[in-house]
């Protein structure tokens, strides 16, 4: 049951944590706080396990993980003893790490991506590699009539111009490679009709989008909780003032409005009405991997009563997102083993933009989550 | 279907805001806004409506409704416009009202309530009245050898002392008298043996403990959150700042610690775990009917990551209690005609304390609560 | 001893307040929170009084006062009582509100304005008139060639196109009839070097800018606490939730650029380095007059450990501004009186913008304040 | 100019961190971030300098210093590299550490304590010993009649029974040893009439009570901004969530009591009136030395507006005390180098709870501590 996870961005802060957790995990050196895969109401249901892992995958820099882990414990992100402990196992990774391929046509980009990916799953035995998307945000890409289907696609490919944002490109690699496909950002991934049809064809789940792990996960109990008690919400604000490498990236006006739009849909969709206001994204370099979000609810009661309640999340994104990459690479692996293929709508629970239509309600999402598993359980194949 | 509320504490905040907003909904003046069963999933599902309910009480002070309707539209709680424009209303309910009634034993004390509550159906030719307690919350009762049997209790109420604190002695009252009992306070209620002894043997229903409308509310969704995203809650500690009627009581040690424990509360059940930190009262009589609350929660994520999460929550405790006041009602009146007895655990949505072994999850109260209504939807009695 | 009050924007919302607030001050019917020099330390120094103050303006809405009154206290900005008490005296100011004059030149206009000031100072036999402006903020207008010296301006505003911007016409219109000007907008007003020649030339002082009322206000005193304890501020992120009628108009980014730059100076004035970090504003239609802000600092103390204040501010915006209205006449008409003239930089306790080299710290502002009060007291006079 | 600074407490996080940070001063490995006399306006003004500091003192514990770094390294109060940085030197303070003495009678112990103030300053040829107490908080001892007279004092401490407070006994043995003193707690120490004879006899000066770090700073700029805007506090009510050793002990009801009450004392000083309101203290170890603190303050504006205001501070107090230690050894050397006598109540810039009839506005104690300055310049020596 051994299974790849195959990080497109393997060098940045989400995936180096992932790595140094997964290796601090099976190594006994730490608790998996965090991986919803090990609270006590799932604990020990799905199959591959957090130890089943082995990391591989691409980015465009070239900054050893050793290095990338030294900071992040600078940064108070990881623990600067588990970053040290588990140097030795980041050492193996790295020869598993590879440059993200560049060819004159993007079908030669994307052969030479899958060409990787089967390389990874050869050399070490894999029984199934899972592409997980925590590169950089990319900015909305225009559309293009090839994006319609398959075949439109194909031949587009191999033309000259680029047709897919490379996260769109990713996804097509994974599939013709036959590997399911995760996408944690806010990028387009696999969420074009033609990449649909090729993961259809080839029997290929994915799953998506954006992962949701602060403000937005308190949305989505805290809009239910409105709904359901028939309270108005007025207006809902919010900021969001971050650093890090993806706050430097999100800065950029293109990729901040894409995430601040993923972030407000839960409100409209939860209540029924979108309340005035909006979310804001702004950089502070100076806050590193920490987030500091503030939202201020102004909600009507009884008789047209005023209300208001604001909360503060002060978290460390990189914590909170990378016990949910093993989660997903392992949900993902075990969904296509029972042949499920198609968008994993079941997902819902871990992303701020969820494919399909879904609840945004994180009490339903959850349940489905349960649901799925119950399915996925290695009892359940027999 | 014309229903009776029997309110005891008719003359305070909770009681007075449910009048003028049912008669202010009836006469169309304003909209149903906190009231659950007017929500858009569950509108026009449960009988009898906001319009069936003949309002009558208790009270030990005689300040007239016209007054306290005066003081809370001075506060801010209701609308002066509408308080003025309900005013003819309030006054035929006044008629309705009457003095706590006080005799030589307990027994007979319970014997004029019962009869103040038949009266009262007989006058109005209701269907049923169900007793509700939106009365100050009382101080933790000593035990008493008699709570423990029906048998015990009837012989006991006989003597001459105090054997049953008033909110109790009133459920027994309802229950003699044919009435569900709804308790919206902490205070003991129905919740001794043998009152659910008695309950059981007249087929009647009852609901509490103590009305869920802020700082609870909010714990009981984001608790679920941290649990099921599997984070370590390490702190949570919250300070409740009030003013008004029930601000001033609360004060008192013993109605604060009760209050306080069953604040708590909710955190262990849900997390399965303690969190350090402690809930705290205080009045500030300057506030009013208002409160602010604020919690503070520490949490770990990944690796042992420190995160942190505060929230501030503003409330007119009133205009959330009163709408909850006029649900509860109905609620319990469709469970009786439909032949529920014993205590509604399905309620728990309403309740900081429930009744029952349930789920302090807003969520899965949530699903019990429309569980619980498709079966007493109008169509569901054939 | 009789002043005038010229308000521009006279129908806008914290000029309405002052005008409502002086009458029922004066009437006995409220006390006079708010008013600085109503204070216990600074009560009967300064005369006028606001008794003394008589109330006259310029708006481009005709809005009648009375409509505004209402609208102001069914948004909570002041009692419905006082609004009504005060009505018969409000249609009295009523007949000394003008439309703004328009002409072929801004020389015509600002006679025009002129002859409007001159009237009302004959008409009411009124020692003094000073001039307030009190209207919407305008955008930063294009620099213009004219706006160095006086004869240049003046031959300029006999031509045809615009040389001022409506608040600097105002300003030269004022001077021009022997009025002091105080600026509580973000405009330009006063601050150009023809109108202070003007000024100077008149004998005339001059206040602003932009009034002091929230966020910055609190800035104000933390900065200097941050800098004296030599704790160094990292970051320091605000941001502004705002209704009404000036946030709608701040909601333009021109109106918004300049407000958010005057909020974040007092930080590297008072600091001595700017730390990271912007103010935003946004305009939410829906919280009507009500402001709330909510700042973040983080800030780093004895061997870098890293520390965090957040607060959030829930102010009434005129309610906040118009009692300074008042101080701020009373005090320019009485530094006139002493023969003042030129910027009065000791009232940069009520600016966020303060006019000349002055110190942006709170403490330092009061005690220029004081000094100032200390010249103008009564018995100065003698 | 070399000066001793003899911590009673001398192992607790407070006074290690003291340690830690001179040391790392002096050694050039960090800046004196958050020490009062190193901000640019006092840089240079005061001798001795930090690098002039000899430290020593008395603890009841004796965890060995090094332990404790490792402790505040663990904690993230002092940067790990920078306590194994100085372990070298805290060896040699570490020889300097004494028990606290014990004797038949508390006259006995303070000639003990006197006898190893004189050692210390005789072994390292010191100019002058400032003995400054950072242990742990007492509760209110109960009143004596020997604390009347210095007379009474010194007979009642050659009986048997406890007389004075550990505190309040140190501070006596300094004053005999000609030592100056300083109170970094809220406990007794020099603050009885006896001592303040004691103190005048012997020509020395001594400084108090109860280091000012957190919520009560930030109250000490806020509340004279109400003032002086005269805008009505109604309520104000905080509460400090803590950990660390400092925070166990304040969880006892004596010592929460004298704290909370020096706490609240700022606001009816500054404001002229007492609002409602308290300021709670609780205990949450798993804070460790940091603490939260949350206030919400309630006002009332022009015409009776009812306003808002809540704060967070989230500081490590070792981090915001230790720096002030420094200063205050210094101050206090420096005073007492030039004569001065009784209590410095110039230097309530740094305490809650400040000796003598002097301000509680920030802004004001800063002037004083300013003016104090300069009286101690070493220029102003001649
Ligand atoms: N951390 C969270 O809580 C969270 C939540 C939701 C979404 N996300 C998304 O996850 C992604 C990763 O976040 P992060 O904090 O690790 O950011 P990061 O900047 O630390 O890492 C991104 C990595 O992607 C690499 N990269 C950039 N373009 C690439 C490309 N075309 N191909 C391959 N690699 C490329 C970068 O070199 C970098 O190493 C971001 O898109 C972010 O928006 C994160
Ligand atoms: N408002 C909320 O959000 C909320 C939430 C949960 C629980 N509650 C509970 O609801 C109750 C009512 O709250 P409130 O704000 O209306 O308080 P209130 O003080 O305004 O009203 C209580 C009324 O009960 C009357 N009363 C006291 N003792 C009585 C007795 N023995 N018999 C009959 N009447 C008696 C009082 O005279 C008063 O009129 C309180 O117990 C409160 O704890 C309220
Ligand atoms: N309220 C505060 O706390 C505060 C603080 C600082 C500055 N200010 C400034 O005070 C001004 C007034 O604020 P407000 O809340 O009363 O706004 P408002 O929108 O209620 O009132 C502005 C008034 O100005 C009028 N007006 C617009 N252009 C005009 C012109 N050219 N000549 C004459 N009148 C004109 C409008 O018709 C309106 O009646 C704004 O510029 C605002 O930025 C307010
Ligand atoms: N840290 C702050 O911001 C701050 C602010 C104001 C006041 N204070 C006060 O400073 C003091 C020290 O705080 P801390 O955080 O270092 O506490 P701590 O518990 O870490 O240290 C106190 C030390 O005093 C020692 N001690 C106890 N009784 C003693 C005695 N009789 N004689 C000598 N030593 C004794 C203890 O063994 C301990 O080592 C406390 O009283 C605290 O209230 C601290
Ligand atoms: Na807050
Ligand atoms: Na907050």
């Amino acid at each position: 049951m051994r299974t790849g996870a195959w990080l497109i961005g393997a060098r940045g802060s989400v995936a180096v944590t992932s790595m140094i957790g997964a290796l601090a995990v099976r190594a006994g050196l730490t608790g998996p706080t965090g991986c919803v895969l090990e609270s006590p109401a799932l604990r020990d249901r799905v199959r591959p396990g957090i130890g089943d892992l082995v990391f591989g995958g691409h980015d465009v820099t070239s900054v050893p993980l050793e290095k990338k882990a030294a900071q992040l414990a600078e940064a108070g992100v990881v623990p600067a003893a588990l970053a040290r402990a588990v140097q030795g196992d980041l050492a193996v990774i790295e020869r598993d790490l590879r440059p993200v391929p560049a060819a004159p046509t993007q079908a030669a980009t994307a052969a030479a991506v899958a060409a990787d990916l089967d390389r990874f799953r050869r050399e070490h035995g894999l029984d199934r590699v899972v592409v997980v998307n925590v590169s950089s945000t990319e900015p909305v890409p225009p559309p293009h009539p090839a994006h319609a289907t398959l075949t439109a696609l194909r031949a587009a490919l191999d033309g000259p111009g680029p047709v897919l944002p490379p996260s769109a490109l990713t996804a097509f690699a994974a599939f013709e490679s036959g590997c399911p496909y995760v996408d944690f950002t806010p990028s387009t991934g696999a969420r074009l009709p033609a990449l649909a049809e090729l993961a259809l064809q080839r029997g290929l789940p994915y799953a998506g989008n954006d992962g949701k792990t602060g403000e937005t996960l308190v949305k989505s109990v805290l809009a239910p909780m409105f709904a359901q008690r028939n309270l108005r919400v007025r207006t809902w604000s919010g900021v969001n003032l971050l650093g890090g490498g993806d706050g430097a990236n999100l800065a950029e006006p293109g990729a901040n409005a894409a995430k601040a739009a993923s972030k407000q849909r839960v409100l409209a969709e939860t209540l029924g009405y979108a309340p005035q206001g909006d979310t804001r994204i702004d950089y502070l370099e100076d806050l590193g991997d920490f987030k500091t979000a503030w939202d201020l609810v102004t909600f009507e009661g009884f008789l047209g009563t005023a209300m208001r309640m604001e909360f503060t999340w002060h978290g460390c994104d990189s914590a909170l997102a990378a016990p949910l990459i093993l989660d997903l690479t392992r949900l993902t692996a075990a969904a296509a083993r029972t042949g499920r293929s198609g968008p994993l709508t079941d997902l819902a629970f871990f992303f701020k933009d969820p494919l399909g239509e879904t609840s945004h309600g994180l009490a339903e999402q959850w349940r489905a989550l349960c649901d799925l598993i119950d399915t996925l359980a290695p009892q359940a194949e027999g």
